[in-house]
């Protein structure tokens, strides 16, 4: 019997996107032979939660996911650990690969190829310094190592250089092992695209536990004896902080060196640039997650929003679109949320520069109203910020904060700005009331009044 | 100087949605006369919370709200309590009052009237039966009333009629006051307009708690000693339960008798019929609340949604009507949410039942998702019901429940059904990712990619 040989699809990354992506086109077309490539030794780790292994809350084996044998037994697909891509050859369809330990060298074919390289961190200049207490946090071993680290050397004081989220998370992080934390941040202040009233709570909540805050500088040199880094001196302050431990969390820039390297191009913001399809501009060549580009649901431009729900997302279209379906990945919004410091905040859509800068006039409304009646346990004060168009009365963009019940909400707001909801039909949604969860009037319906009452007021 | 007459509104009814209109009328014009006559002797109460004075979690201070003088103060409108409205003549634009301790009539003009009668409890007639332990549960007084009776007769065993919400809040908190509890059900089932999982999971809860539930039944007798019932006797089973307190929670009608007798039409569902800008069929007369319609979002038709939200929200626009302003009340989905027994559960939109009614085609998926990572603390699992056309892939109801976070999540899908999503819309919203608060795949993006597998499959 004559057996045509199978589609091969290649993925480049065994992380969210690409396990998304890769389970995806099995289950759409069972007869295709998927390939995994992955230059760690670890797969399918849930990298939001890596904070949580540095802190002791969650032990290694629950968040290392599954391995290459049980992926290849349940989901009938193979990964390759150990595995990296040099070189992608888009005429050719192949790529080249080199195994870490042994340096062998492997040429692959590919029908469809899905690049899912994510990102990398910062690591400024002066921050470059080879010792054995510095850290970034992004891989599953970068969690590993920091975690043997503290283990066996008992660090006391840590340095944590860039504090968004993950420099806060990590923050919690090191204050639970018992470390002393100070954060250093280069913006005036915390959370600069948040309204103040925001910035500003979460600054008292990590206060009052004893964290260190020098907002408005950055590093000038760290100081390092016998491959340890233990003084940190600033630029603006001059200040010197003795230290046992440094983490360098000062952003994020997408992995696109391997696709630049290949000729596929990468948009304004240095992300891969994709169609609806997560297709790239390459023939059979897809791209999803942090290494790809989104369109912005709000400004319908292309920007770059490194979150795991939209790379997840990404992954599954890739996938569906490789296997011969048609799927499309409808844009996002750069929904964000965290919970540190018995606080949760998070932010959706356009923030008001975003907003300045995208030509609309925004107008920005500050409300704080309790979760549930005062009179009800578990009642706390709900901060919620909405930036609206003054002109079209258009929700652009939203901020949500609270002890708890916070995120959840936040979600509601991201649903009302993917309908191009007005602040309008924001304040009479339909939204449940019972008060043990909710109150009469929910907090994002006393922002939507207020929004209204300031819309008006602002012609 | 002359001063014209100030124009004159009239409320009848100083609960959530009178009170509501009666402020935002105030608030808007400020050189009205606004006049909110309440038969009770309480106004502003948060009818939602009474059974948690019952159960003695809240104080009854709590729960009062305001009295008629500090809403004098602070909002500069009158309330008069005690004051029956026993007639409405539209023609003369008057009332007749009755004051309910001295039985002093009276008769006030209107220019505006508006019309918050609410609902009332259905008594069946088999149940209409004079004795002083058997209660319905409506107004401030009733919870009063029972909490009297408990603290003063130390009841053991008590019978609920009727396991509707309320019925299972009043079990709840009777259970809390250390007594037996046997609740009985009409239908075949617990909420029978939810997905058997979602039922099934209550009932489970209900009877972990001891509480007897008894299905499929009706009250064929009660047994009247001294003035109290000691005994109820069942028509289908012929049980007879011993008994020292009855609560009636059969259900509630509008409260239109007032209306009916002024010639101020009804619609089908026998509560007034009101437009967009909550105005009767009758010149200057307006209505809001539980004794008024609400357009069904997902139908565009006329419904009846007695639920405090809505009445709350249509008060607003009467009042902003009343007052000379414009704004338009959008309609409603009918969302009710519920947090008993450690179970949170709630609808919104359309059920199969109704969608099928309605002309649509509805296929239900249903789904259980945790709402976290399960190694993360307050990892459970959340059950979501999804009602979709399957001819258009529009989203027309949805159920949500879980031991917590299923409230906030069901708010989502109700703005989703708002912006007549179709479940692709759902199943790729930006929702937020954070372990410490919600799955990389919300359960709602969960259910939403099941249900597009499920219209495919029905197809």
């Amino acid at each position: 019997m004559y057996r045509p040989q199978k589609k091969k699809i290649v993925v480049i990354g065994g992380n969210d996107s690409g396990l998304s992506a890769a389970g995806r086109a099995k289950r759409m077309n069972p007869e295709l032979d998927v390939l995994v490539l992955e230059k760690s030794n670890h797969v399918s780790y849930a990298s939001c939660s890596l904070p949580y292994l540095v802190w002791g809350k969650i032990p290694a084996r629950d968040l290392s996911g599954y391995s290459p044998e049980s992926i290849k037994e349940h989901r009938d697909f193979q990964v390759k650990t150990k595995t990296l891509v040099t070189a992608i050859d888009t005429f050719k369809k192949s790529l080249i690969t080199k195994n870490i330990d042994t340096e062998i060298t492997n040429e692959i074919k590919y029908d469809k190829l899905i690049i899912s390289t994510g990102a990398k961190p910062i690591i400024p200049d002066e921050l470059n310094v080879k010792a054995q207490n510095i850290f970034s946090l992004r891989a599953f071993t970068d969690a590993e190592k920091i975690e043997k680290f503290i283990l066996e050397n008992n660090p006391q004081k840590a340095v944590i250089i860039g504090s968004g989220y993950l420099g806060i998370e990590m923050a919690e992080a090191f204050f639970y092992r018992g470390l002393k934390v100070t954060l250093i941040e280069k913006s005036p202040r915390l959370f600069q695209d948040f309204i103040p009233e925001i910035s500003n709570q979460i600054i008292d909540n990590i206060k009052s536990k004893g964290i260190d805050l020098i907002l408005n500088d950055t590093v000038k040199q760290l100081m390092i004896k016998n491959g340890n880094a233990y003084k940190v001196i600033l630029n603006n302050t001059n200040v010197e902080l003795d230290t046992d431990i440094i983490l360098i969390s000062a952003g994020i820039t997408p992995d696109v060196e391997l696709a630049k390297n290949a000729g596929i191009p990468a948009g304004q913001s240095g992300a891969i640039c994709v169609n609806n399809h997560q297709q790239t501009r390459r023939l059979d060549v897809f791209a999803a997650g942090d290494c790809a580009e989104t369109k912005h649901l709000v400004t319908n431009k292309s920007t770059w929003l490194p979150l795991a729900g939209i790379a997840s997302k990404q992954g599954r279209i890739a996938g569906t679109n490789c296997a011969g379906s048609r799927e499309i990945f409808p844009g996002a919004l750069g929904t964000v949320m965290i919970k540190a410091f018995d606080y949760e905040w998070g932010k959706t859509g356009l923030s008001f520069f975003e907003a300045q800068q995208a030509g609309f006039s925004p107008v920005t409304t500050v409300i704080t109203h309790n979760n549930k009646p005062d009179y009800i346990s578990g009642s706390c004060p709900i901060t919620v910020g909405l930036n609206v168009d003054s002109r079209t009365g258009r929700l652009l963009g939203a901020q949500i904060a609270g002890s708890h019940d916070a995120g959840l909400r936040l979600n509601v707001v991201a649903t009302a700005i993917s309908a191009r909801f007005t602040v309008n039909d924001l304040a009479f949604l339909d939204l449940g009331y019972t008060p043990m969860i909710t109150n009469l009037w929910d907090p994002i319906s006393v922002a939507g009044n207020v929004a209204i009452k300031n819309i008006k007021d602002n012609k």
